[in-house]
């Protein structure tokens, strides 16, 4: 396997921890009307209708919305869930933000420092550009581009999205790596051609939950985005 | 007029000197097989067929393509003029990616860092993300996304390139400021509703060729990038 010459990554749970990021979010905003919520609960609902949402899109019967658009739509289903309505606008607006509001896992920052040194680095997320870009405000990541679903005009794990960001780069797939905590993620990447690195992201949905190790074979598994960045030799 | 809550920047004559770096990179590359070329009249041909090229796609009369591919075709139509033929296809390859590495003019980088200090940042350039994302390493720029053409699937000046630019940030045109050496790029943007700073660039095309003031009225004018980051407050 030659060195890739880009690494893209998955965002969602891989560098940032989506779930208690939405909880304090969602406490913060919604407290007032509804004290006695489950706020890691509603992170995960609101996470739940995630995929469903996507895959209209996937399947071709919705045209393609940015994330943030479905997010939106994907919160306001769940509100009646918590007893939740008639909220204000400009309320659910503002908790719609909580997605740009998500702090990485601690190693992330500086393993991308240190991955920079030797290679291009894009997010190629089902987040839009507004949201990945507020994210590496956030947490001082420093990409090359953002890349991704809404250059790509559809959502992972279709081919078009991985490929789209190869091809942003003037590369071929063969010479991308995704990283990804998600070995799904992953395999329909290998599929398009590109090199393969898992992360291990043991607490994504709380404690011992994710994969600690790819379920499928991969080209290179880290016990955390540091340790993958050490496997590259930076 | 509010501050803006993004900069888009135009980027060839604006933030980079093409023509010095273009001639530099073809003397270095051709000079074994045409030595007494005038590299800058070089350069000029090359970008002469820039303009031309763009239009076949904005007229509708071809589809988009991404500015190196256009670039390439243009370089091939103007070997000829130099007595160039039977080049190598590497060499070819290699010359185009001239335009991946030119040089910013002298105040762009540290201007840039004052900027982003209160601004969302991108090019809104012509030029194709990889194109953008080299030029970004080579002059140590950091870019929130790199937005513009292939973002867009046209070229500027027409309005979906600036309204592209604002729509991925989410954010209304007049929350967004169109920067560039060009009045008539700034012209398009204002069209837009964007708002409009102008930054001279007296010696794009050699001594006292660009605009030293703009041509219409705009926002905002410096006579670089740093005194317009001044005139922005950074």
């Amino acid at each position: 396997m030659a060195q890739p010459k880009a690494l893209f990554f998955d965002v969602f749970g891989s560098l940032v921890d989506w779930r208690t990021g939405i909880a304090r979010e969602a406490e913060r905003l919604l407290k007032p009307y509804a004290p006695s919520t489950d706020w890691i609960a509603f992170a995960d609902a609101w996470r739940g209708e995630y995929q469903p949402g996507m895959e209209e899109v996937r399947s071709g019967r919705q045209t393609f919305a940015k994330l943030d658009i479905l997010h939106r739509r994907n919160l306001e289903r769940i509100l009646p869930r918590f007893g939740l309505k008639n909220l204000p606008d400009r309320l659910l607006g503002e908790l719609n933000l909580a997605w740009h509001k998500l702090d990485g896992w601690p190693d992330v920052a500086e393993a991308l420092k240190r991955l920079r040194s030797r290679f291009l680095l894009a997010p190629c997320s089902n987040g839009n550009i507004a949201l990945m870009a507020d994210l590496a405000r956030r947490n001082d990541w420093h990409w090359d581009a953002i890349l991704g679903s809404e250059v790509a005009g559809d959502f992972k794990p279709k081919p078009r999205v991985y490929l789209a960001a190869c091809e942003a780069f003037n590369l071929a797939p063969s010479e991308c790596m995704m990283v990804a905590a998600h070995t799904r993620d992953l395999i329909a990447a290998a599929q398009c051609g590109l090199q393969t690195g898992h992360i291990a992201r043991p607490d994504e949905f709380g404690p011992n939950t994710g994969e600690p190790v790819p379920t499928a074979p991969v080209d290179l598994a880290g016990k955390d985005l540091a340790d993958l960045a050490t496997k590259l030799r930076c």
